[in-house]
């Protein structure tokens, strides 16, 4: 499949459980995907050993030599230049609390352009330029997953603010509530976030809560309460599962639905792990859930369209758009 | 002063409580003003014709005649549509429930042009362009007044949404918490809203609590709790007062920082009547209650700098927009 070469992109979604790689043509359709579990231990060097591996088995299936990609778009956690593509304080990823230049290392590797951008920001660009976003011209994007992430597209652009815009996970649902694993009290990520859930779970738990969300955990040999963990504990009707579920799902309405009455958006799509694994119904859930507090119209409601990949798909068009900017620059 | 005949302009902010009319010269300094209270009773005319006397006594101050104004700019609560320039559902006028063409009535009887813009979004760009939100780019103007109001300016521009954005006085700070004016539940506005801060003083005081806050009313002979007397009474000491104020400063720092976190702006301004009245030792504590929420770097956190005149000033500008989008087109 030598047609691909020249005009192919790479992405690769570097999450805190796995690092997700694809290869695009021209139109963002995958040639080639590769996953690989995100290194639990070690260091960056580690974490960019596992990238390049995703990324060159991906090109294999692909048909393309990565150094033949017109570039590879990286979405990561913590905090990303996207000038220089350095990445700091990646706190779910090990020993990354300090900078690393993440771009500048795969690019040497790779040799092709390396371009970074916040996963989460990335994502909903995706989601605005080729998913569920596509009919609208202004989008709240929420990743529901291990935290609750957000990406604002406002008029077509999306909004960075001074760098950190989007942290609706953030936002207060609850004065003087829940602690959250960021420190503050009542965020929605302390109601809705997948970790805050597996530790409240592990909390009932140990007081005498009945449920079977851990035996799933060991029978299924995960480190964690994953999606899947979560999704199959609710269909077995798990007590403890659904009232943490219905708590998420009650506070993502109160926390979007503020969001909305801030931006008055066309549309929200919501995604991350937990949204792309519950689905449709639940989105539908969420929706009904904001309606109690949307103070103007209701926005479209839809659950985003690109999967799984979505997140590398978007990264994808980092490279895209870098491309494009050196050509004219 | 005939100096001012063809290039002055008007402005008029029509509030629930007050109508304030002012002149302005080409760079928005203010040569006449005047206030009348808006009327109680009867319906859109009534309110008309004291815009109009308030206007007129403004433009006798300046020395120029109303038909020379450039233009007049209005800022109106309720629905306004800002090509036709009528407003429906402003539910604190008397009787305006339906649409009234006001922008049509004012200009037949001033005999100038006149634009309507949204009463907070006005105050916004006023404060953008003219206050203390001039040395920022991206601005939440935040109204602390009988409700909580938003206006948002990114990168330079007012964002609108679908026409109504800025809602942060209906951001969830409390779910299930206390109902609220608008009929929801745990509103910011329903703990820093005056209306609602009113309904509650009433009814711990029906419950047994001690407070002047009545008395004072009656002493002012005002027909509810004005941002005056709730200034009086916490400067006196009364417990229920302190205590109501409190509650609000702390709603406001959590509803506040939500939107901070959502859009990482460089600035917050806050107005509104209780904003102005209880001023920068205020603006400073609300400062502190955002800080426990903000997740991004806190922004800096001004006071309204035009004053009781800033709806006015604001709604001025809209006059000159107008008319350099006429002069262009």
């Amino acid at each position: 499949m030598p047609a691909a070469s020249g005009t192919a992109r790479g992405g690769i979604d570097l999450g805190g459980t796995k690092i997700e790689a694809v290869i695009v043509d021209p139109r963002s359709k995958v040639l080639g995907a590769a996953r690989r579990p995100t290194p639990t231990t070690g260091g960056p060097r580690d974490v960019v050993n596992e990238m390049l591996a995703a990324l060159r088995d991906a090109a294999k299936l692909a048909g393309v030599k990565p150094a033949e990609l017109l570039g590879v778009g990286v979405g990561a956690p913590g905090n990303v230049d996207p000038e220089t593509g350095a990445v700091s304080n990646a706190l779910n990823l090990p020993d990354w609390g300090g900078s690393y230049p993440l771009a500048a290392q795969l690019s040497r590797r790779l040799r092709t352009g390396v371009f970074v951008g916040n996963d989460v920001q990335v994502a909903t660009d995706g989601e605005f330029r080729l998913g569920a976003g596509k009919p609208y011209k202004s989008v709240l994007g929420v990743f529901w997953g291990t935290g609750v992430g957000g990406g604002i597209v406002l008029d077509g652009k999306e909004w960075l603010g001074r760098g950190g815009a989007g942290e609706i996970g953030h936002t207060v649902v609850m004065l003087d509530g829940r602690r959250c694993p960021c420190g503050r009290r009542g965020c929605l990520e302390a109601y809705a976030g997948r970790a805050a859930m597996e530790a409240r779970a592990r909390k009932l738990k140990d007081k005498g809560a009945k449920t079977d969300l851990f035996k799933l955990m060991k029978k299924h040999d995960r480190p964690r309460l994953t999606s899947s963990i979560w999704e199959a504990a609710v269909r077995n009707g798990d007590k403890l599962a659904i009232e943490l579920i219905d708590e998420a799902v009650h506070a993502l309405g109160a926390g979007i639905g503020s969001a909305v009455n801030l931006l008055d958006v066309e549309a929200v799509v919501i995604g991350g792990g937990l949204g792309l694994r519950f689905g449709e119904p639940y989105v539908a859930r969420i929706a009904e859930e904001m309606k109690p507090h949307v103070y103007v119209s209701q926005p479209d409601v839809q659950m985003a369209s690109l999967g799984d990949q979505g997140g590398a798909i978007g990264a994808a068009l980092l490279a895209q758009k870098a491309r494009r900017t050196r050509a004219s620059g």
